[in-house]
């Protein structure tokens, strides 16, 4: 069956596409299966990483932005990551709704990223899905997720170019989002900027950018900033523009390079942390489990001990 | 030095117990040798999580509560995880400032999680910072966090009370977010009542809790809404009781015993996560790393079977 699918996929099939996503999300055995198989078509993608505090417009941008690189021929693939917790899998987004006019188009595949249910999270689901959509043929990969969150931003950040979308006039809070994010941002968008305080926000963004200089001039690549309307298309193109420059600076400078061993290596570390949480999971007593988390909150015995009986226990290691 | 520092600390000083959380925070070794010293000490404090999306008035409800509390002659501790990327590691809250000004109180110890050179991330420096206060003495810990991110509500659920808070008139994608969390609220909140919009969240926040009325039955608790200006302390004694009854709740059902083998599980998984990790980092050759990070990205290997070379040289795990 899994033959099949990719056979399929590999000639442009979009349903069995879509059923691969779902095999390697739900099943660890399947995933390893189609990720190995499929491995060697990949690596063809570009990853765009689309990021911002809620409210900033991301999904709207992102169905114009999928428009624009249409136009171009580009086959597009799309990541949306739900900021739903963990319980509740679905998402309500309005926005998302939208965007969902691309998906009759045979050059657009869009899928959202529901946690619940994906082995080993969010991170993986994430970067197994981005394989299956590069090997299908996508030129280009939206990664499309809320800019808070350490898992968010560490998915965020293994793209190839990351897009920074603000608005302007946001809270406190959202001011400290937004500097969380600065330093992984490679291009900024200011969208709604037809709104009172655009002006105030590209000042400000440009002033940060200004007092980093030494950090942009010694890597060779200042962050533009880029005023957009995505409802009315206004700057969707510069923005369109501001990404492939991105790129062509990370191939000319070989800092493409350095990004795809970050996003190797992430991924290592990922599948590592998963299959050993499985195989802690798979080889306690619940039993034992049980009697050792009564022990800790009955105070008998402290967690970093009970973390050692079950490292030994479980993998035989030693601490 | 540490076995000094520990004395001072359950004799009530501040400064030892403001250094202790820094050691647990950055030294592997000496977090180990704390927290399992001050062990015994710990298991009174109550735990309460505030938890919602940005721009909600998190940090002013809060000041608010300390001032509640100790008026009870509570000692208080406060949590806030700050919504920065792992890289800034500061923050930039003005709210967070506001707080401060409960810091020459003796009963009040206020503590920013910067989640930067914290070994094993954010959720190990939080319960490890918990455990040191509610030896210090604390009768209550609040931890305050955005709402969006899965660790962040990771972090939160380990509460004994959560407490959501929300505000009028959010947008879409926060809608979402805070759909995310219905399911893990004890009580709710809705802030800044006073603004246009208050009726229409009341109303809609107890649709919600009547649709999932069977869920709420079963349990034996249904979450209170309780609106709150914080700014003038509106409703604020009013959150304070919910709080509290909420703990008789957890009380008198014995639900709190579920609760505190829920976080210590919790715990144990990640100090099992975090020192896998290093043994990991610790046991493998740099340059063994890079080259099988090389293959990866020139496709001579998948990383699924990278990951289980890893886990045996490392580990000496058969996959």
């Amino acid at each position: 069956m899994i033959d099949d699918l990719i056979e399929r996929m590999l000639n442009g099939d979009k349903r069995a596409t879509a059923r691969l996503i779902t095999l390697v999300e739900n099943d660890e055995e399947k995933a390893r299966e189609i990720i190995s198989r499929i491995y060697p078509h990949t690596g063809n993608a570009y990853i765009v990483g689309i990021t911002g505090p809620p409210g900033a417009g991301k999904s709207t941008l992102l169905d114009k932005l999928i428009r624009v690189a249409r136009e171009e021929g580009k086959v597009v693939g799309v990541i949306a990551i739900d900021p739903t917790s963990p319980f509740t899998g679905g998402a309500l987004l309005g926005d998302r709704i939208r965007m969902q006019r691309h998906s009759t188009d045979p050059g657009v595949f869009i899928r959202s990223m529901a946690t619940r249910g994906s082995l080993g999270g969010l991170a993986k689901a994430t970067s197994d899905a981005i394989k299956v959509l590069d090997a299908y043929g996508c030129d280009v990969i939206f990664v499309e997720t809320v800019g808070v969150g350490q898992i968010e931003i560490d998915i965020v950040k293994t793209a190839d170019t990351v897009v920074l979308v603000t608005v302007p006039g946001l809270g406190d809070d959202v001011q400290a989002i937004k500097a969380g994010l600065m330093e992984i941002a490679d291009v900024f968008v200011i969208n709604k900027a037809d709104k009172e305080g655009a002006d105030a926000t590209y000042f400000e963004l440009n002033l940060m950018l200004d007092l980093e200089k030494e950090r942009w001039e010694k890597r060779g690549w200042r962050p533009p900033i880029v005023e957009t309307v995505a409802t009315t298309m206004r700057g969707i193109r510069d923005l369109w523009e501001a990404i492939k420059e991105h790129h062509e600076f990370l191939e000319r400078s070989g800092e493409i390079e350095r990004k795809r061993k970050f996003r190797a290596e992430e991924e290592v570390k990922t599948i590592v942390s998963g299959k050993i949480a499985r195989m802690i999971s798979e080889r306690l007593d619940e039993e034992d489990v049980a009697s050792l988390i009564e022990k800790i909150v009955m105070r008998e015995i402290d967690p970093y001990s009970a973390a050692d009986l079950v490292l030994e226990k479980a993998l035989g290691v030693k601490a």
